[in-house]
């Protein structure tokens, strides 16, 4: 575990897809590579603090991934190993990285995913209900009843063929992330800002719209906060990069045991930092070769590059 | 003239149209109101610094607009009156503002225009060549001999068609603004930090790369500098944002009379300053009732939409 995890005040929960990705970019093509959103937001998070991953995976899950994960200690109890194969997506980047297309999604063990917490974590006072079936995310917020701060993202998938479940969480959820165009897509509003006033309206008093290479917005009682995206000029594969980006959130929260306005907007760099790091390497490799010392320096290159003198007019 | 005008260390001198647009967005509809990117760049840079204008109007330019520019004490001894009708451009914006629709466009007087200095502002210092054929900006440059810094604005139009006379242009100036579509063509590159790197190799040490509502991005010696955009709710049109942003950027260099990486910086939220008012209404209107408290207060939000705290990790 890193200093940094291991001083956290606090540990967080993610319930999430775990998964074989097979994908292709301009950089290159790995099949079958480690991939799922609560694989890209565990090792993100482990960073800067203890990771409780609820999830699920099929007998045929290579053991190298497990060892990633338990590498950087993340507690694999609620990590389900059920008979069947583990769940699969294959996708394809367009050169220029404006577009992705999906070639298979195979659910495979996911199909029958019903998460359960053990016993222990139902305690967890920091929660991120990674994009799964907001019927699901509902049920492990059922089980964790004394959280703190509860985050969840959604695709619009949900956004269309589950709006009424999806509803039902937000009402219980303190904070939303999602892309701009499934903003658009949940509150029937083209503009941004006004978009999330009414997802506001919803139930979480923040929101958290990704922009990809635009950056990511954050509204809150805090006000408005624009976190840019570095610029990255040798993007290897951007599978993971908005997960990663709730891991390097959702650590910083727990880290600090803090939700209040100014740790935050802390949250959405340190973010974007571990964002900007999973783009540079295919699958959860970049994290390999991560430490404390390069998140430090790069939080300070976020620093740099929105840095301005007052004026004087 | 504004106080800050007035306090400005240098003049600047901007080239470019002025005309007449017939715009429709979701919040109306207007005809014959003025236009053109010259006009946008110096009333915006005129809160700043005083401002040289040179372009062409026919003869049935409308005295109230003539008015306008005038109490914004732009210097209009480079206006030239000719017989025929003015420039005319008819476009309307997509209900989310996500593209526009040109309708109409009518060169009239601007076909034959050949720009020609007032022998006094052949001494100007801060030249600013809007996007207007590439032979032409040339040509102003050739009679601006003193220049301390120069940037220029250029369309597809000009990359496409001109790409001869755009790169000799490019070889003499000290700043090209564009926006992420241009840049990507201009260079052939898909990533915008090595569009960027490419562009400068062409001549220019700064490069902006303007996004509309995600901000706009400045490569220079300095290194990497983002500018987040104001989130906005009550867009009203957004024709001429650009443009407001490359008079409130070179209005801020002529006000300081510097352009070290610093001022640069502050440059680029002075730029999105103005651009955030230019939306909030039609035509140049919303600068009728702009004040310099207005102009410090939007800047201080741009300080606050951007900070966060240092940490200890």
């Amino acid at each position: 575990m890193s200093a940094a995890a291991g001083n956290a005040k606090s540990s967080l929960l993610v319930v999430g897809s775990v998964g074989l990705d097979t994908v292709e970019t301009r950089a290159g093509k790995r099949a079958d590579v480690l991939g799922g959103a609560a694989s890209y937001f565990s090792v993100a998070a482990s960073f800067l603090a203890p990771v409780r991953l609820t999830a699920v995976v099929g007998t045929d899950f290579p053991a190298e991934h497990t060892k990633l994960l338990e590498e950087h200690k993340v507690d694999l109890a609620g990590l389900e190993r059920v008979p069947g194969r583990t769940f699969r997506w294959s996708g394809v980047y367009a050169k220029d990285f404006s577009t992705r297309t999906t070639l298979d999604t195979q659910l495979n063990v996911f199909q029958d995913f019903q998460p359960k917490l053990p016993p222990a974590w139902t305690s967890s006072e920091y929660v991120f209900l990674a994009n799964i079936d907001p019927v699901l995310q509902l049920s492990v917020l059922e089980q964790a009843q004394q959280s703190k701060f509860v985050a969840c993202d959604t695709m619009n998938f949900w956004i269309g063929g589950k709006r009424d479940a999806l509803l039902k969480l937000l009402q219980r959820v303190d904070m939303l992330l999602l892309n701009d165009e499934e903003a658009r897509e949940l509150s029937g509003e083209a503009n941004l800002p006004a978009a999330a006033r009414a997802i506001r309206k919803l139930g979480p008093s923040a929101v958290v719209i990704k922009r990809g290479d635009a950056g990511a917005l954050l509204f809150h009682e805090g006000g408005v906060f624009a976190a840019p995206a570095f610029p990255i000029e040798n993007v290897v594969d951007p599978t993971g990069a908005g997960d990663s980006f709730g891991g390097g959130f959702m650590g910083w929260l727990a880290h600090e045991g803090d939700t209040s306005p100014a740790t935050i907007r802390t949250a959405m760099i340190m973010g974007s930092v571990l964002a900007s790091f999973s783009v540079e390497d295919f699958s959860l490799d970049r994290f390999k070769r991560l430490d404390l010392a390069q998140i430090r320096e790069r939080f300070q290159a976020f620093s740099d590059l929105v840095h301005f003198e007052k004026i004087k007019l």
